[in-house]
């Protein structure tokens, strides 16, 4: 039954995942992975579900997100750290690996920083398509930052949007997010406030990046009907959405007990009723149900998101015949004899030997 | 103030890690990974501490191990897998992170399989040096798989043990471990039964593999003044020792309450009293306090372990030359343009333009 083993990981660098996506076309990209996470979303109780890890320090988090069924293990590492900029990194950095659960070997390998704003902004369409009212054609976007395009492109190609109303404290940020997206068909209209951008939009992405307790939508923005895209508010003391906001809507979420610590949800009382949003997609609990309703997507980002974009990664990769593969587990011929990769062949005996020399002089 | 962010990761595979171990000799790896698990244990506060996270499945489970202090993250990720040999695979399988708790970069990422080997040893004797007789020169060795090797070598180095006698189910287990280690001065004895392997040892160590709750050690076995190095009883169902072993012994643990889950701790009511052994490294708690006490290390593996092994290793690295730079991350001119990654070039601007239409008509 012995074999060498074969444990090769595939490697899916940064440069790897830009060039499938440009391979791809952003639009089948965004298109591929809201169809990912609206299949894995649908089969809920198949997975094995946890909070995400955080490790808060005074400028940001590090997170681990694990998520599993019964064939595959995925997990992410990802930052956020809204001082980065200020260093030329970027705030938001990730990365991931699909493991084998029957032996635990790790499979792929695959940056997530490109990759996260993909899914991000594919799981907000996939929650709008559920949420927001029909035939939605304007948007509001605030915060024009690294993850912008995304949003702007996956509400454009998947969900209709023509029309998006930009705002950001940095007007740099809207320029290049104009810029970025000038020959994308969409109308992009730069505002000089939060409440000019709102006003009259079908949708409002939020999708700022300070670890504060902010208040970009307030109560008196809200106009009827509204669907509220809440991103930025994803961890505990980061918020976006006045609580009030919340109070008059109807608020859906990905996981109800990481949201209940990291979303917008936190700022208020435990008991307050959501609603997870595969119950929406399974067709278990109704999503909006009148014309004049409000509906938050209060979006802190889920593990299952992330085993769903690099599964459609890896099967991109594979399609396209990208990446390499490394070594990140030994290769073993008898795997009892770890030692092997260390056993010193005659020739290289001398160096041991010495060494044990010395140790014995040390005791 | 921005700069083109330089954010590769240095990656240190397999084949990397088997080559620094080799170089520097296992004796000296070993004792410079004691050292840096010493030091780190001795400033357990610094530390931003949590169990690991665990995904059960039917043949194993996987981990993640995170653990911070206020300059750097490090996490592991690790499977056991006990039928895996039956595949031609390793039962446990690691790699893991350094990440700058500043800035969120990965800075590390290393191969953990061959490293976790030898920093489980390195950890027994951290553990034994404060709990095991002075001048103990006798040790069995329960269990002769893929760890037992750096065992031995780390108590015959670091410790002066002078003789092991051997016991494994799997006889050629115990054969390639003598193979391995006929080089190295050791009295090496196979021994046909864990009692005969037992019978006068001043140190026991287990480092079994099965997923079951197994008695590799019964009451009868021990003897006055012995140490027990428990290091195979490291997860829920995965135990080595009789409790009646725990009761009759003064019991040490690395962190608490990821041993009252994992440890053969797991066996007794929750205030059955224990020591965490970074109080007897700083000498804020007794180790061993007679000859005749009889002391057990109930080991299940700590992140912090990993968090010293991954910084020996770096330094390893950089001190060797070794390993190379990987493009976990994207390096970005402009931190807020991420998209930059994916706009097309004016000459390949056509496929996009047309999956817009494609979409167009789609919808």
């Amino acid at each position: 039954m012995k074999r060498t083993s074969i444990v090769q990981t595939h490697f899916l660098s940064a440069h790897d995942v830009a060039t499938i996506i440009t391979k791809t076309g952003p639009a089948a990209a965004l298109r591929g992975m809201a169809d990912y996470i609206q299949e894995d979303f649908l089969r809920w109780h198949d997975f094995d579900k946890c909070a995400r890890v955080a490790s808060h320090s005074k400028d940001g988090v590090i997170e681990l997100m694990p998520v599993s069924d019964a064939k595959t293990y995925a997990f992410k590492y990802v930052n956020g750290h809204p001082r980065n900029n200020r260093f030329g990194l970027p705030t938001v950095m990730a990365f991931g690996v699909l493991a084998d659960v029957d032996t635990g070997i790790p499979e792929l390998l695959s940056e997530l920083t490109l990759t996260t704003a993909l899914r991000t902004a594919a799981m907000s369409v996939v929650a709008a398509r559920a949420l927001a009212r029909p035939n939605s054609t304007h948007m509001a976007l605030i915060g024009n930052g690294a993850q912008s395009e995304f949003q702007a492109l996956a509400f454009h190609h998947l969900l209709g949007i023509q029309e998006i109303r930009l705002f950001d404290t940095d007007r740099s940020a809207t320029e290049k997010l104009m810029r970025n997206l000038k020959h994308t068909g969409l109308r992009l209209i730069a505002c000089d406030s939060v409440a000019q951008a709102v006003s009259g939009a079908d949708i409002v992405t939020t999708v700022t990046a300070d670890k504060t307790n902010a208040t970009i939508l307030t109560p008196e923005l809200i106009e009827p009907g509204m669907h509220i895209n809440g991103v930025g508010g994803d961890c505990p003391g980061k918020t976006e959405l006045h609580a009030d906001v919340l109070r008059g809507a109807s608020v859906f979420v990905e996981y109800e007990p990481q949201t209940r610590i990291e979303g917008d949800l936190q700022q208020l009382p435990a008991d307050f009723a959501v609603t997870e949003l595969w119950q929406v997609l399974g067709q278990q609990a109704p999503g909006r149900t009148s014309e004049a309703q409000v509906t938050v997507f209060d979006s802190v980002g889920f593990a299952l998101e992330d085993y769903s974009a690099l599964r459609y990664m890896r099967d991109a990769a594979q399609r396209l015949g990208m990446g390499q593969l490394v070594s990140l587990i030994p290769e073993l011929a008898d795997p009892k004899d770890l030692f092997s990769l260390i056993r010193p062949s005659p020739e290289v005996l001398l160096p041991d030997v010495s060494d044990i020399k010395e140790l014995f002089l040390a005791v």
